[in-house]
């Protein structure tokens, strides 16, 4: 009896996402099932059940008659919903713990290099200044993490650990340990305005795109110690506005900037984002996908679905995550 | 009835060491008691009975007659211990809280530093160039502590917490839940051979002086995921032998050197250390320590002292620590 093909579509161009390190994992993750790399592999659309995605190009996933469910193999599932041709099946998206401690680990890294003032640091080293500043314990500084979802619980977790105050705020009222937690439109106002360093880990959605905008940048606290405002944006890019940022840090509405995400990818060299002395740029690799832990998480899934059980992780199609 | 002098020996040199701002903080924690900065304040010695201090002049110690205890102000005593006029009084280092997750903050930042590229990622931003490397998880990396007392102890938990597998090695044996424990010198040479980044908490004394070597970074893992082995030292320069590690970064032995702590303080400006491409320096301020801590904790001590209750935290003068 014929499995049904896996078919999988990638884009992308980092390292990590090179299209045949994904189809050899999925080779060995999946077993006696045909696994076609479009488009350099040929398959009969007829014959495809299963699609794992990356980015596919618009229109693509409707060509397979008898699609069963779409695997997105990175977190944010945004650029698949854009599709207007997507098929109505389910869509899942991973949610491995590997992701989410790397996510944790971006998160944690550059809210110590705000906190401990590296910048400065990497400065005065270039200077051969011997020139300590006073430096707060991390008790001092309140964190404000915009996403309480997965990977905003394990960040807020850890830095916690490490001795901030840590504060969320999410569309739906969530409740977690040791987190004060705001929710919806009427919280955003005082989750901001005690929070020293935000970090963004929300869903692209039509509600949340362009939030880190001039309106959320003024109402972020200006009483911290550490000389203004800062951001860290590791979701996507759309939910940022490039300008704001430019305009916020030129007017000291914000005083430093870790963008791991932007409007336009790979950021265009002609970007100011890439020179500004108080931005940090890094290239979307907060969290990228591996792919041992992701086919694995895929092939899981998919024999639950031929068991008869349920898919975990699905996409609802109406608030997008 | 008076409570007897506290004499305050301070040199430093930081915002963070200014004597006055000790003084304010001492006044406020021992109400009812003298509290003397010397040289500015005079203070007849016969009345002091405790000394708090940080880097005292050798010698100035053994001017009071009727000294009970001698607190240092930062973790280590070293600098104390190297006064031959030292009087035979209990020597009380500070182990506090604050002090312990300032020093943890310092070892994440850093450990995550190299962990993720940051060095790589911070040259990329400065030519433009989005050129994402292929990521390990934390997983991958081995991370190995020097030093497994309070500040140890608690780094290693936060980076385990995040991913890391971490190991220990002190010179007594120590057990410590999740945390792969070596020790002595039969445990030294294992410890380093699984060990990709090596983080050292070491006190200094006649047995670690110098323990940073070539010996040591040749016996480090060679197989890890970092592309080759990497030092962080947040303990004492004297740990460290300055001349081996530039020849360690230069034949490949250490692929880079994150050091808080220098041979002669603060780093002269001709030491190569300041313009090496894989050093990072930074100036003794891993674990700063904090005023409002420090002296609420000694008075704490003079308290339990004063009530006939041991005080805590007694340096043993045969280990130096």
């Amino acid at each position: 009896m014929s499995k049904g093909a896996l078919a999988l579509l990638i884009s992308g161009g980092t390292e990590n996402w090179a299209p045949e390190r994904w189809r050899e994992r999925f080779r060995r993750g999946c077993p006696g099932r045909r696994v076609a790399l479009l488009p350099d592999d040929r398959v009969d659309p007829a014959e495809v059940r299963y699609a794992a995605v990356w980015k596919p190009p618009p229109g693509r996933l409707a060509a397979f008659p008898h699609l069963q469910a779409i695997f997105n193999l990175g977190a944010g599932v945004d650029a698949v919903l854009g599709d207007p041709s997507l098929p109505a099946v389910p869509l899942v998206r991973v949610a491995d713990d590997d992701l989410t401690r790397r996510m944790t680990e971006y998160v944690t890294l550059h809210v110590l290099m705000h906190h401990r003032q590296q910048r400065y640091l990497d400065e005065a080293q270039r200077q051969a200044f011997w020139a300590p500043k006073l430096q707060w314990a991390a008790d001092a500084v309140r964190v404000g993490i915009m996403g309480l979802g997965v990977l905003g619980r394990d960040a807020a977790e850890v830095l916690a650990r490490i001795g901030f105050r840590v504060a969320g705020w999410s569309r739906r009222a969530k409740v977690i340990p040791g987190i004060e937690c705001f929710a919806g439109e009427a919280g955003l106002a005082p989750f901001l305005a005690r929070t020293d360093i935000l970090v963004c880990l929300l869903p692209l959605t039509e509600e949340t795109r362009g939030i880190l905008d001039q309106r959320t940048f003024s109402l972020l606290a200006r009483d911290g110690v550490l000389g203004g405002p800062v951001i860290v944006n590791a979701g996507r890019g759309g939910l940022q506005v490039e300008r704001d940022i430019l305009a916020a840090l030129d007017d000291g509405t914000l005083a430093a900037a870790t963008l791991d995400v932007f409007e336009t990818e790979p950021l265009p060299m002609e970007s100011p984002l890439w020179s500004h002395p108080r931005v940090t740029v890094t290239p979307h690799n907060a969290a990228d996908t591996d792919p041992d832990a992701i086919s694995t998480y895929v092939a899981r899934q998919i024999a639950r679905h031929e068991g008869g059980l349920p898919l975990e992780n699905v996409v609802d199609r109406h608030t997008g995550y």
